[in-house]
């Protein structure tokens, strides 16, 4: 986001962000609960969450509607996400079609999933490692032909361990991280699918990406799963990482990765920024609103979220945070 | 605890713990349940974690029964609970009287809550704070009659913020730690009774109170009201702390302290550190178990854990971690 964009924003919380949140609730979220949500309910939460500073939004995967039925209207999301002022409109794609479609729909970046795990990569996306690379050296030249100016960045998935192989060696993962860069990506991030991650892991891989790409290291990508999520978050914030993917209610998961459960909450992520004296851009007490639209536009699927449970703390004004 | 009592532990994670996970379930959990957990069951929840490893716990609280019946039984808690080899019992006592009774009954440990809120302090223990460093003073030379052995610490409760208050200036939380010390107590620790404290801020204030207190600089004792409790727990050990303090099952609150909620996990923190290759003497498959014994005694009370519910990662050693 420019410094134009976001003066412009309606955003309350004035000062310059120093953190990115990239909402993935929409993409992350949605394809792991069993109900499709209609898509104007999907702009609705969008565009709740547009209006509490949230610029980086993930909103649909390109995959067969056969697959995930949930993202059968990605094109459609899309193009009307992008008509939101100042929003980065992100999408996944796991191979060259999905990538086109996603162009072809105006998307602003695009990201794709690379497994570091032998096993997920085969139940994910049904090709060993070496084959993903190759697909993500097709995207870039596609992306380099038709849409120059849209990032591609790569998430490294189960980076820190995988429900089906258990451990995956960490020179693995940053190897495949370079081989992504290498074959055109923008930037790599580091994604824990499962939430096997632990802070001191999170330290060192995250130093090694940073060591290999420089600023060419990307997002951290957490899972909640066994309560470590802001800490993980944390861990690599003082390692320099300055993207980190959350998603709002904590929803998310992998539908094929056994065991997968809820992102990082945006909610309390923002909450821990905003609390530390990082500013995020998001304003704490428009986020907490936008969960009407997503509740509304999933009745009665669980949201989760202990800062909007507990409510802000007594005194709290965004943006006074001792720093 | 001693190296020769680690040894004689039971604990099949055998290298030398780097940090004192201090169980405060029974007391901190227990009194903010309505349901009064029977004695036997208690004993047996007791016993259960010490089987884990858990080597200090924090048993009971010294208070009129008309006030919190859920811990009448104090002194008989604490005499069986002193019949475990190698645990340190340790009991909350908010006066002279309390201290009494619980050196009576051969506690291993006293801690004296003193709360850094003005209002948290009267709406605690009807006392100002200036009245409960004179409290703890008459606690310390009764300590130095009876029972010089026995370590006293001081919990500032309220340190990083106040339901009550709102914002609690952070030089009056260290200028009170330091009357506490100066008043007799072993060591001051600092307590987030209300959930509202960031890493930020866990590392700012831990920082002045061992610049001010060095080794007297006591204990960690973290909520999870927000969903940050791990993080300041990270945030805490990055900055020296050695000791913290944790709830089985994420039990705890404060009853004269609206809106406070849930302890850390002790579960969620013993599998952060270990992941973390950091030792806590305490076996995480036998910590589990011991949440069988808690259930039993508190029948349908929610008990809390993400890392119970998800299990723990495939493939996963303790003590193996990568360090």
């Amino acid at each position: 986001m420019t410094i134009e964009t976001f003066f412009r924003s309606e955003s309350r919380a004035m000062r310059f962000p120093e953190v990115l949140i990239s909402e993935v609730g929409p993409r992350d979220g949605l394809q792991s609960v069993a109900t499709t949500m209609p898509t104007d309910a999907k702009l609705r939460w969008i565009e709740a969450m547009h209006r509490s500073g949230i610029r980086e939004i993930e909103v649909a995967s390109f995959v067969p509607a056969r697959l995930l039925p949930q993202m059968a209207d990605a094109a459609d999301v899309v193009r009307r996400a992008t008509q939101l002022q100042g929003l980065t409109v992100m999408a996944l794609v796991p191979n060259r079609k999905g990538a086109e479609a996603a162009l072809a729909a105006g998307v602003h970046k695009l990201t794709v999933p690379v497994s570091a795990s032998v096993a997920h990569s085969l139940a994910n996306v049904r090709k060993t490692r070496e084959q993903m690379v190759e697909e993500l050296r097709a995207i870039a030249d596609l992306r380099r032909e038709r849409a120059p100016g849209v990032p591609l960045e790569a998430g490294i998935s189960t980076a820190f361990g995988c429900t089906l192989q258990g451990e995956v060696p960490e020179d693995e993962v940053i190897r495949l991280a370079v081989q992504c860069v290498e074959a055109g990506a923008d930037e790599a991030g580091l994604s824990d699918t499962v939430g096997y991650a632990n802070p001191a892991q999170v330290r060192r891989l995250f130093r090694r990406l940073r060591a290999e790409l420089g600023e060419r290291a990307g997002a951290a990508h957490m899972h909640n799963t066994r309560g470590l999520g802001l800490a993980n978050c944390l861990a690599a914030y003082e390692e320099g990482v300055r993207t980190f993917d959350a998603s709002q209610g904590g929803l998310g998961g992998c539908p094929y990765a056994p065991g997968a459960s809820g992102n990082v909450v945006t909610e309390d992520l923002v909450f821990m920024f905003e609390a530390m004296g990082v500013a995020t851009g998001v304003d704490l007490d428009r986020l907490m609103s936008a969960r009407a639209a997503l509740m509304a536009g999933l009745p009665g699927e669980p949201v989760y979220g202990m800062t909007p449970e507990a409510g802000l703390p007594k005194g709290f004004v965004q943006g006074a945070a001792h720093v």
